[in-house]
């Protein structure tokens, strides 16, 4: 079974936190029949850290995790913090296959979502 | 005439702050017919800081500009400080019309592109 675990940065702000729950919780509407479980963890400040968010995501049935940086630039943490902390659980875990896929930030789509952002404005 | 400024946070690591200027001359190439001055500042620790960017947009003839808030979560940086740092620049340039979009992070379309992340990852 497919997984979806979004993983944020983690703010001492617990609505900036708990806007990543609710994406999470929001993806599963059209996402949801073809990864069943989708689950948000944080790299640091806020529950369920990474470790934590992918166990989850195994007690819920997943075989297979898209592990989806919620972050804008590619920096230490998106490059070595994130992959460090799946190696980690990885070795665990062995059975469980996990992908990385790109930040968000680096997505072709940030066009899009900035030009409509304004037009949304002007509407 | 219209400008675009997307703000971002502003990095130590130059290629983060480099990745939000290349955003930036790429929605060019969609936008620059609406929006023919499309630049990036930073909050802090790059430069143009935001009222040197807003100052570059009428520097390149910016009647109105569009601010755009490059960040992910409604934190003290998007409610306050960003708004405080335009504010403080309108006061001494009360001839031009300054909007402040919602921050990327608010948009509908994140789904769209993280639903689209996971596809191109399994491409």
């Amino acid at each position: 079974m497919k997984a979806i675990l979004l993983i944020a940065h983690g703010s001492r702000r617990q609505a900036s936190n708990e806007e990543v729950v609710s994406l999470a919780a929001n993806l599963k509407e059209t996402m949801g029949d073809n990864y069943p479980i989708i689950l948000a963890s944080f790299l640091e400040l806020a529950d369920p850290l990474i470790p934590a968010g992918l166990t989850q995501c195994v007690e819920h049935g997943a075989t297979e995790i898209y592990v989806v940086p919620y972050f804008l630039s590619a920096g230490r943490h998106v490059q070595k913090d994130v992959p460090a902390d799946i190696a980690s659980w990885q070795e665990d875990n062995p059975n469980i296959i996990v992908h990385q896929t790109p930040y968000v930030g680096a997505s072709n789509m940030m066009f899009d979502l900035i030009e409509q952002s304004v037009k949304d404005y002007n509407c």
